[in-house]
């Protein structure tokens, strides 16, 4: 496997057309100093839009300056926290569209902390949202939802009409984040959509813990020549390629068939976690992992099984994931060999 | 139809022998000078509990120290916000129970001001649970949820595993404060139960406006001798008289079979507004009501037909209602008759 291009834009110029309407677009990206939202905004900013992050870089997330390192001069960051009305409302006036990432995403955090884990995934929403509907109601919204709201999935793969059952305090206040966009579409006309995330990876991803993907430690652990933990094994996940859920966003903020609507991100089929832990290693070229029992604090708030059925997404914006799991690990793996330093 | 007895409790005696526990019990109750919340903290201290009633008299809200008229003695009052950790956590200790009724109820209300909405119905739970987890876990927790985070039902009645879809920010804020306290018991072992409430009525109830209930400022043209609006008319609701309520809190924090449930409480069938208006008119012996189009705003959050299957509740705890609707509405009629200036 090739080590990653040194740019990423490049590799999705096939898909540049359908996006061109974000050639001076003015936008707004939240959490994009994150793993998702800075690669939102690198891809954006390569689409001539007029990208403005904005984030707190709150201690735990996804937030590293690294992130947006040689796109300075093409992004703005503002360092300001969603929670705060008044620090938000200058920065939604006059924007096209806004890509709404700031979040808490650690699960096992949000039983930790879990009044900080509503304030930033429901209550800022909800702020957030009524501050649009003062300032800018025809600002197009998309929001970061997670398939951690399906809880225990009844059925394989998970569709949009699986029952809403969030199994810990992170998937209850995403839960009521996402309601109260789509709501906000309902009553007032509000252009919003969520998409419901499963396990996204990829380069600029948290790797130093695993308050974002389990992924992230096991990669660390392997560039650093040490064997990682895979916890139970059996569960399998679906995983998006961080540049593939960067193309949902895209799509989504351009569709009006998905206007008030919750659509879910796939990726390239389910894979089991100790199957996807020998690919890592088949790409890394070397390494070993060891099995171990699901710690009783993650076990009361697991999910089991997942994985999305994502043809309401396909279908409406002609998405589809671009990148294996295989090429996608091996990128991943490459990126972080290169900027090591910066993630650890 | 006789006057309201002097006293609801006497009323209530054949059923006294199953809430034997309360005798000496020591019982917080949030939102206690409110409608539902008062008539349970009187019912409690006429069963021998000793009773604390934490209430911020919200206005907007069904709080009335009227409410509390003759009751003073046997039941202690704190002038606190259930959304403030510090007032809350030195009652928590040592209670056996605690009915969690503080709550913002009215939809459109919601829509209006939805921040606190949120605080108070959502983060304020959040935050009570989380004390009780710390300084009393043991604690006998019932929840008042709603029949509206339902939304526009799928069929009828309305049983508990029907989607939970909420129509606006109170049915959103509401469905995250009960799956909170679910979560709760899932994770933590702690009593939490739910009762998923409908339209409550009887004496007591909030009728300056129909912030609470419909049903209070229909009443309140009668008892006045001006004719009310019915909105629709069509429409369906199930209506619970409010002692029929307080014996479903009552039943519920003793069931262990409810335990971490959320259960409906009906009430004597569905009737459609026009002829709930009807049968209320021919209880006060005279008046009239003119049917108008549903207003815009309130359109958009409708929920349309309800009608509750509320078997669950009756299976694990063996409560039934015992009040017929003419009785219900002849015996609130017959109460605000005599309190009418602390009601307006």
């Amino acid at each position: 496997m090739t080590a990653e291009p040194k740019s990423i834009e490049g590799a999705s110029g096939a898909a540049a057309e359908p996006f061109a309407a974000y050639a001076a677009a003015r936008v707004l990206v939240t959490g994009g100093l994150g793993f998702i939202g800075s690669n939102l905004a690198r891809r954006l900013a390569a689409l001539g839009a007029e990208v403005l992050v904005l984030d707190n870089r709150l201690p735990g997330s996804g937030a590293n300056a690294a992130n947006l390192a040689g796109a300075e001069g093409r992004i703005a960051v503002v360092e300001a926290d969603v929670r705060c009305a008044k620090a938000l409302r200058p920065h939604l006036e006059g924007r096209h569209y806004l890509f709404n990432l700031a979040a808490q995403t650690s699960h096992q955090g949000s039983m930790e902390e879990p009044l900080p884990d509503l304030d930033i995934n429901c209550r800022a929403q909800l702020q957030l949202l009524e501050l649009c509907r003062a300032v800018n109601p025809e600002i197009g919204i998309v929001f970061a939802s997670t398939r951690q709201i399906y809880g225990r999935p009844d059925y394989l793969p998970v569709d949009e009409a699986h029952p809403v059952r969030p199994p810990d305090v992170n998937g209850i206040a995403k839960a009521a984040g996402e309601a109260f966009h789509l709501l906000y579409h309902r009553v007032y006309g509000m252009r919003c959509t969520a998409l419901r995330l499963t396990n996204t990876y990829g380069p600029r991803m948290r790797i130093k813990d695993a308050r974002q993907t389990f992924l992230g430690v096991w990669l660390r652990a392997l560039l650093e020549g040490r064997s990682f933990e895979v916890w139970g094994g059996a569960q399998t996940r679906d995983l998006t390629y961080v540049e593939d859920a960067v193309d949902a966003f895209l799509h989504a903020a351009l569709s009006p068939a998905l206007c008030g609507r919750a659509a879910n991100v796939g990726g390239d089929g389910p894979v089991s976690l100790s199957a996807l832990a020998e690919m890592l290693i088949a790409a890394n070229g070397g390494g070993s992992f060891v099995i171990r029992d699901f710690p009783e604090a993650r076990r009361r708030i697991d999910i089991g099984d997942y994985c999305a059925d994502d043809r309401l997404l396909r279908r409406a914006t002609g998405w589809r994931p671009r990148t294996s799991l295989a090429d996608g690990l091996a990128r991943s793996l490459a990126f972080f060999r290169e900027h090591l330093q910066d993630y650890v």
